[in-house]
């Protein structure tokens, strides 16, 4: 079976380095979720070297504090699962108190409906997010 | 309100460095649940400095690496989430293709109820991961 983030980026790519990317997902009922995908396939985390995995945290880091910055959300959420797509990503999600699952996470039932006005102002945000983002991923060493 | 993970260590204590702890979850409901949980109390990953990360996430990696040496599990799931104990911690979790919520995350509804014998199974095996990482983790460098 073809690796669906082999064959595509798997959402609207947000900046395209030589070891990762960073997209954010389209799909997932939360207007801030972006996805850092290691480009090479590999399954978990401890298949990437040490240099690798720092690498490869600093630009989840740097999501995540364009996040913080831009948007002040609640918390960050930080996650790479893979059980179903077992290609190295991580999921790096703001979330608010006032969004579909807080304090759950957002692979549990939903608490609430979500709010329209809420997530349209937060998605209002993303493109300057992107744009402060996208340089400070450029500076990153490479391992 | 007092944070949890500043009164107490959080689960079965494995082992406690200077700058973190890994415990073994024993509410979880999974047998092979363990989480990496920062001593200090800090709210994000990128409330760490560059190097406290680094030597955060290699922790991280020994533990999953000693899951799958020595349990060969289907997948292991990384997250750090903090919505309701907002104390850095990371969660390392085996996952199995019999387990009661493969492929969703352990926080998505259950797919099928927990096989006792499989569990049992892994967790006779714990003993021996845990005495192989404890090393493992005092080795690691400082940051």
């Amino acid at each position: 079976m073809a690796c669906p983030l082999c064959a595509e980026d798997g959402g609207a790519l947000v900046w395209r380095g030589e070891h990762l990317r960073v997209i954010r997902a389209q799909d997932a009922g939360f207007p801030a979720f972006y996805r850092v995908v290691w480009n090479a396939h590999v399954a978990e985390f401890s298949d990437l070297s040490a240099a690798e995995r720092a690498h490869c945290m600093e630009a989840v880091a740097l999501v995540e504090q364009a996040l913080r910055e831009h948007l002040a959300p609640t918390k960050v959420n930080l996650a790479a699962l893979g059980n179903v797509v077992p290609h190295l990503h991580w999921h790096v999600i703001a979330r608010f108190g006032w969004d579909s699952h807080f304090p759950s996470p957002v692979w549990a039932p939903a608490q609430r409906p979500s709010p329209a006005a809420q997530e349209d102002a937060v998605r209002a945000l993303l493109p300057a997010l992107e744009a402060a983002l996208q340089p400070r991923l450029a500076a990153l060493p490479l391992p």
